[in-house]
Order: structure tokens, then sequence, then C-alpha cells
């Protein structure tokens, strides 16, 4: 409990951090690239638990689970909003977004919303370490809810 | 010293599983974009450290060292050699790539170089978690040479 709180704490404090103290070195195209980036790599990460824990298409290993968990933890802890930085809500280059403008207006309650992912990722990698799959279920369905919560409200369809 | 052995021994094995697991369920195209999101979210996580601790030119801050550190051993060890299915040694789609083809003829290789990166990023977490600047710049100088062994090796210019 203290390490998922602890984690949702530390990723509101390097989000919130990372905005001013990244924000001059990436161009607002290279933030957009990376932040898709990230998304990605947590997508596939998420599929990857998906299909062995839930679908069960794919035989469940234990390893992989918990090298997927802490790669959803580590980027959900790597202070993304340094990629949010001004010039970034439109397309830019080559690099479109599906970002709603309005996320720059309501910053802090992006910060909760990134709280929440982080507190669910740690609870992902508990359960991983525990090798515990009903825990694992629980886990990947916040993960999932935390991820949706945030598209429902800032990115466009 | 275990953990970091670890560390490279489970990058070795989940990457060798991923490679039979994973590549059914991820296209080709996916599969170049997935990898490049992986390198691309490594490098910005790179340059943070660069900033901070080799450059700086950017006021250190243990907590973004920490998860820049944690999200660079998460990647190495998520198994990308699952990345590197069939039919992903050229252009696919929209996706281009610099791999060179020999790469698959040599994965127990490329295996072995996985390993050597996983051991470094597991020495910079144990640096950050230390909060230690010359164990960190010894740990940064290794990764770097860790990615620069592979691309010498299996990126084109």
């Amino acid at each position: 409990m203290f390490r998922t709180v602890l984690a949702g704490a530390l990723a509101a404090v390097v989000m919130g951090a990372g905005m001013t103290a990244q924000a001059e070195v990436v161009s607002p195209e290279d933030q957009i690239k990376l932040r898709k980036a990230g998304y990605s790599y947590m997508s596939w990460n998420m599929g990857k638990i998906k299909a062995q824990v839930i679908d069960q298409s794919v035989a469940y290993d234990q390893g992989q689970i918990l090298a997927a968990a802490r790669t959803l933890d580590a980027i959900a802890n790597s202070g993304m909003g340094a990629l949010y930085g001004p010039g970034t809500d439109r397309q830019v280059g080559a690099q479109q977004t599906r970002v709603k403008p309005e996320m720059f207006d309501n910053f802090p309650d992006v910060a909760q919303l990134s709280a929440g992912l982080a507190a669910a990722t740690g609870k992902l990698v508990d359960a991983a370490e525990a090798d515990d799959r009903a825990a694992l279920r629980t886990a990947f369905a916040e993960v999932g809810q935390s991820c949706k919560a945030c598209h429902d409200k800032y990115r466009q369809r």
C-alpha cells in the first residue's frame, strides 16, 4: 500500500518537475513522438499481460509478466508530463496527436489521473512479483480503467 | 552483482521465450514500430541522465534520475527480441528500419549484447538508488557502450 501511494506521489512530483526541467531540451515534435512511443510501448506490454492472464491465448510465463508489469510501472513513473510542453497541443511537423487541447488547461486533473495510473501499475508489479493471477487480473483491470479514464477525457476519438 | 547477473540472464531468457510466444500476435509492421518506440523512449531517458549527471546543464534530481534508470532497465528487460520476428528485417508498410539483415543470423550474439545492456542498466538503477553520482557516471558510460556495441554491429548508418 505504501509502495503504491508512494508511486502515485512520485509520479505527480516527477511530472510536475519534469514539465519545467525537461521542456526546453526536447522539441515539440519530439515530445509528441516520444509520448506516443511511450504509450505504444505500454500498449504492447498490456497486450502481453492480456494474452497470458486474461485471454489465456498464450502460455502464462511469470518472467514475461513481471517484465511487462515493470515496464508499465516504469513508463507510468517516467515523467511523461514533460512531453506535454507548449506547442504540443496540435500536429507538429510529421507528428500528429490526438490530444484534446483542453488537457493543457487541466494539468492538476491530469496529474491526478497520472497518479492513479502509477498506483495501478504498482499493484500490477506487486501481483506479478507474488505470481498471484487473481491479483494480476484485478490490477490489469485497474490499469486499463486508468488508461481509459484519461482517454475518455483528453483523447480525441 | 547477483542482481545484474540475474537481470542479464532474465533478459536472455525473456528474449528467447518472447521470440516464440509473442511473434504471432504482433504484425511485422507493428514489431518494427514498437521496437523503434522502445529505443526512442530509452534515448529520451538517457538524455535526461546525460543532461543532469554528465553535462550538468539541468539541475540534478534524484527522483527523475531513478525514474529514468528504472525505465531504461525495464525496457532493456522487456523482451524486445520478440520484436525481431520474421519479415522485420526490412521496411514494412510505413515502418522503415535501420537493422542490418545479418542481425537475424546472429541471435545468440544479439542475446549476449542484450544481456550486457541489461547488466549495465541494472547498475544504473543501483547507482540511482544509492544517489551515487560517480557510480551513475560509470554506469551511464557502460549503458552507452552497450547501445553502441549493438549499433556498430547491427544498425545501418
